[in-house]
């Protein structure tokens, strides 16, 4: 096989994965944030925690430190417009909320929002924010409040029918992908 | 829509993810490892990051602290075997290498070594391992040194062809997805 040195954006070879919509704040509260984030993952199950590659200059990472809650809304196809505006205006020059006319509902745990129209969602509270690994980013530990997903799209024993949901994988700029074709590894 | 809460192993909402396959340890050194991943992500582009949840007990975390160098190889669906039975078994118990007979090639730019038939690759050293964040993981932060992709697959302005590369997203066991169709958000 042939193969050629990536020598820009070299994160892009560890795309496609999943883009996220992240709503940083409190039910009720004047602080809000939402924006797209594929830089997310689990961290552990003891404790169960995630972690979040937030850019330092965000108005959410603002937002965060003030509140401490957030919620990780997974989503489908039909909201891909959505990430990629979140995804790509900032918080401090518009209140995204309303320019989008983005509706949230009260989560059920932690405090926050969370995305309707979301296939499901992962209730987040700050655990630590770790702030000298990089000079562009902050690494946001958190503790994993509460999770909920769609019934109909969701298997308690095997976790996503991610063909049926269409769970949204980031690609670059505006091209993502969904998932296809169910491989499974022989016995 | 109706939600139900997800209450085990609620990392899996936000699977499925790439299943990546990490070799740990220096091209002709007798230390060396190899385990699957998805709780792998890029960290920053400044400067140019990634990040791993490593389990703490594993053989290839403590060929890591001897070494310092490993490679994220990013493989398609003909390796779902391999990933998964790499993923399964100790490095402590079986020499997986030889076990199932991987082959590998020597990485162009860290020590390292790459895996044969990979899609893909980044190179990576150790920046710094992180230990206080959970009781069963420790994170490690390394410095991407150099990646490669097959020039078939790979676009150097957009990343992976992933449809055609089929790009393993691990959902749970030995269930995996490949990325299906492609969606474009509006201009």
């Amino acid at each position: 096989m042939e193969y050629e040195r990536v020598t820009g954006k070299r994160y892009r070879v560890l795309h496609p994965r999943p883009a996220y919509v992240l709503i940083v704040g409190k039910w009720g509260g004047d602080d809000r944030g939402i924006m797209a984030a594929s830089w997310v993952m689990p961290l552990s199950e003891e404790p169960e925690r995630l972690v979040v590659a937030w850019d330092k200059e965000t108005h959410s990472l603002s937002i965060l430190r003030k509140t401490g809650v957030f919620t990780v809304n997974v989503v489908g196809p039909e909201l891909t417009d959505l990430v990629w505006r979140v995804g790509s205006v900032s918080g401090w020059e518009v209140d995204k909320f309303r320019e989008y006319g983005i509706e949230v509902e009260q989560a059920r745990s932690n405090g926050g929002m969370v995305l309707k129209g979301a296939l499901g969602w992962v209730e987040a509270r700050v655990f630590r924010i770790v702030e000298d690994l990089a000079e562009d980013v902050d690494l946001v530990i958190a503790d994993v409040v509460d999770a909920y997903a769609r019934r109909d799209l969701y298997d308690p024993r095997y976790g996503w029918r991610a063909s049926k949901a269409g769970i949204l994988l980031h690609a670059s700029g505006r091209a993502f992908f969904t998932p296809g074709r169910m491989v499974f590894a022989e016995k």
